[in-house]
């Protein structure tokens, strides 16, 4: 099925010598793909004819004046900066140019953007941010991850339902199993806010197994975790620094003399498939749900590969229509008694 | 020196089967140290019969009825439970018989109790839950883990102080470096309450560095950062859950075929090295900050390793005479203008 996705060409720490690279090396393995690069179009072209000759019979330049920078409040990339690269990718999807866009652009504003230009699916307050984490179990999609710092326990409740949708839609699971982030798994654990949020799931119809711990992130078998974007961040962003930490030290190890780097040699092909397993760059890519159509956010620093994954996970959500899912399922949902 | 300490024998998960061992084991370690074992007289004894002939010297029994479970809510462990082996091990250290005692029971209960048994230090509302963990740069301490769900910004402030001092204390170093964990570096990120923390913290003459993000827990170089204790509880235990996976995974990667035996074999010396440095046992051991007094908390899973890890941390708080440190310095830091 072919695919058109906007890029914001300008977002995250690099820019087009991430965008460009990525989007040519996808190009290659999609052939039904077509990209829009959105940004400084100059700079854009530059980057692409310092990596492909001619021009790229599916990438579509488009310009955009204006770039939002990482430190800029959401409120102003919303009210002033309308030619910003993220407002003009933005602005494919709701146009139906692109079915989709991926941007590595500062969080808040891409958030406050989407909001304001695609809405919100109905009965749905707020997007989140979610995601995929690689675990014990295959992986766990954890939301939201920094979209909304204080949440309600009506708006977790919206999380729960929706990454159930996600999953169902995108893994064909049925009745996936949701677990809610809490401080221990004892009923008496947790402020008056969780547990009036549990009250909610419990009454949800979900298949809600209660509170979870930080460890069940990684050790548990549960399809979605819920917890407010604050929380989400710290333990994405925790574990993100103590992976780089575990990789280092394991180098370092290796590298101590001739005997450990010898040994080090001999186990290569096994620490190969040890780094490339826990390599958070295969799991980039978070949705940002909840919207009138599909838009990516991927991390910040994120390199040529991982990009490319955040563009991949693009096309899933495109392919499996995430957002008609949810639209689809919100509705009977919301005539349950209790909700 | 020599030190007394008080070990609430019945908490945490295994009871006297891992306190009764460890007990013994530190006791070898230690020759100044004497140990009360606190809880069922007769359980605790038959343990300790098991592992050692005889009566130990420097193992004094001290018999408590009752036994706070782990899903007991503080106020009945506090008002109920007035002879749980929690309860009368904190009343060791009130009484002076102890001078510090160590638990790995409901963390509620140990803090409800600690704080109406001991009582606050003069300028702090309620004790903090830290500890030491290891990352890239050496370790730093991260505070609160659980103790308090919601903090408001003095909360945080004063944990921040107490923090400080401890690191002051226990590492002879001047004016270590405070971070307040947050989604963002950047000035816009956070709530009000995060953006009143970081307010009050500009003024407060620490060494605040300014907002980090999880990652900074395992990358950055900040001797104490300071979170709520949901955020916190979550972040310490998403790591556990992480490392865990680590491990397995790497364990079952040198499993696959003969092949990768043999290379784990020659890679194990470096494997236990580094299994040994991510090792989370050896970070057990929680202070319980703020009290008039010593009290050490331990992972309620902790096994005879990981607790003998705690008592040693008892051991060192002890030597290092924490709390009459926080003590001292409190009230000059509490007369500076802004505070």
């Amino acid at each position: 099925m072919p695919i058109t996705l906007a890029l914001d060409a300008m977002g995250g720490d690099y820019g087009p010598p991430v965008v460009a690279p990525a989007a040519l090396a996808l190009l290659a393995r999609h052939p039904d793909l077509t990209l829009i690069l959105v940004g400084q179009e100059e700079v854009v072209r530059a980057e692409l004819a310092r990596r492909h000759k001619g021009d790229h019979p599916r990438i579509v330049l488009k310009h955009a004046s204006e770039v939002v920078g990482m430190a800029d409040p959401p409120a102003l990339a919303v009210r002033v900066k309308k030619d910003s690269s993220m407002r003009v990718a933005i602005n494919l999807v709701k146009s139906g140019e692109a079915n989709a866009c991926v941007s590595a652009g500062n969080t808040g504003a891409l958030m406050a953007i989407a909001h304001f230009v695609l809405k919100m699916l109905p009965g749905i307050e707020r997007p989140a941010i979610v995601t995929s984490v690689p675990n014990l179990n295959g992986h766990v999609h954890l939301l939201d991850l920094g979209a909304n710092i204080d949440c309600s326990p009506q708006q977790l409740l919206q999380f729960a339902i929706m990454g159930s949708i996600l999953v169902t839609a995108t893994e064909m699971k049925q009745r996936p199993t949701v677990g809610l982030l809490n401080v221990g798994t004892e009923a008496i654990k947790g402020n008056d806010l969780i547990k009036e949020t549990s009250r909610l799931l419990q009454g949800s119809g979900l298949n809600y197994v209660g509170y979870v711990e930080g460890d069940a992130i990684y050790t548990g078998k549960i399809d979605i975790i819920v917890c407010n974007g604050f929380v989400g961040n710290v333990a994405l962003k925790a574990s993100e620094g103590l992976a780089q930490m575990v990789s280092h030290t394991l180098r370092e190890a290796f590298n101590r003399s001739l005997f450990t780097r010898l040994s080090g040699l001999a186990a290569r092909p096994v620490l190969t498939a040890f780094r490339k397993k826990v390599d958070h760059r295969r799991y980039n890519g978070a949705s940002l749900i909840g919207l009138n159509g599909t838009v990516i956010k991927s991390h910040g620093s994120a390199d040529i590969v991982a990009f490319g994954y955040a563009i991949e996970e693009a096309i899933s959500e495109v392919m499996n229509a995430v957002p008609q899912h949810i639209h689809k399922e919100l509705a009977p949902l919301y005539e349950r008694p209790g909700l």
